[in-house]
């Protein structure tokens, strides 16, 4: 298997589709709000500046056929997508680190449509163990591995600084959690059965930084 | 042009190696922090889990030609990335939006290492208008184009909900604003001339989900 791939029960995924489908159940929140039944690989293509048989091979990862000249039926669109990405079952998870992206994130009110249910925050600050961030409650960073275990907690989000990453990976990894997304700039050392996503700001800004230096535009 | 490629001054540098460097630039400020003068591709692959000969790719594109059994001088590594990502130089940037993640985004102190420098944030909440988030000034949304085009600002964040985006977009082009780093989830329509990179954090969370469904660990 390569990098730049998933193997799932019935397919290999290539990872830009896995990346993109997102943008695809956004857009369809949106048809399904305005009451519109049906949607084309056409009409998404279109809205995303993609092109449709990229759309087109990228629906069927996720398992569904269209009907000619119709396309989709939102509602099955949107389970299909759901159910691919296992965001149709919610994975109980905790974010690790109260700062201001920590806190950021806790405040994010679409993380249940992403199959995430927040059960609270921990921190080792004083100050802010006992309080309440949008709602929820900041745990002692002592009590992680038991409010993991008391509440089968699948997923950890770590917002710690740097050199507090891995010595936090290792509290989640010991209390059984089989997934982390990484905020901090470290790439964290876990055994083979946990899964790390790496989440790098500085990557994007990167990529935009080469662009405006490589633009020819002279307006 | 593809759109996985871009292309610089003298070569088309593909988007996962310009990805990738930032967390090269990350692992030898670590080195020079030791006061250590030499990296070698092989060092570099081992700390980040890559493939050397990876590294040595990705190294060639941003200019610079390794010494053998010896690698890299690590200063002239880290100016020769500053220089291919345009880090070396200064942009002028504002955020608009100070809300959860603009606020965190504004308390990021590694921005000016990234080329940032943060001259304010700009919100339409008279509450926040005024005051300082991490010592940066919030500004009225109303005197953007000014503060814009009296700072010579070239790039601009937008952190604002979804139904706001494009019209701050809107605003931060016809202010001559030339990148744009797209935190909210709308696809913005600019003119070809200004460059926008996307942070979607769901796309991340895509890829964590489907792992973690693929994961065929038992225990």
């Amino acid at each position: 298997m390569s990098d730049d791939s998933i193997k799932t029960k019935d397919k290999i995924a290539p990872l830009p589709t896995i990346r993109r489908i997102p943008s695809y159940l956004r857009l369809l929140y949106e048809y399904r709000k305005e009451g519109r039944e049906w949607i084309s690989a056409t009409d998404i293509a279109e809205r995303l500046s993609l092109k449709p048989i990229q759309v087109r091979k990228d629906m069927a990862f996720t398992g569904i056929t269209g009907k000619p000249k119709k396309g989709f039926v939102v509602s099955d669109l949107i389970d299909s997508i759901r159910g691919f990405l296992g965001w149709d079952m919610m994975s109980d998870t905790v974010i690790v680190g109260s700062g201001a992206l920590g806190s950021a994130l806790i405040g994010y009110s679409g993380f249940s449509e992403h199959g995430l249910n927040i059960i609270g925050a921990f921190d080792n600050d004083e100050a802010k163990i006992g309080s309440l961030i949008h709602g929820h409650k900041v745990y002692d960073l002592k009590d992680i591995a038991s409010v993991i275990k008391d509440n089968d907690v699948t997923i950890g989000i770590i917002t710690v600084p740097a050199q507090a990453a891995q010595s936090v990976a290792d509290k989640l990894v010991e209390a059984g959690i089989k997934g982390i997304w990484n905020f901090s700039p470290v790439k964290l050392r876990v055994p083979e059965c946990v899964i790390v996503e790496k989440e790098d700001l500085s990557s994007g800004l990167a990529v935009l930084s080469v662009k405006l230096g490589a633009h020819l535009c002279t307006d």
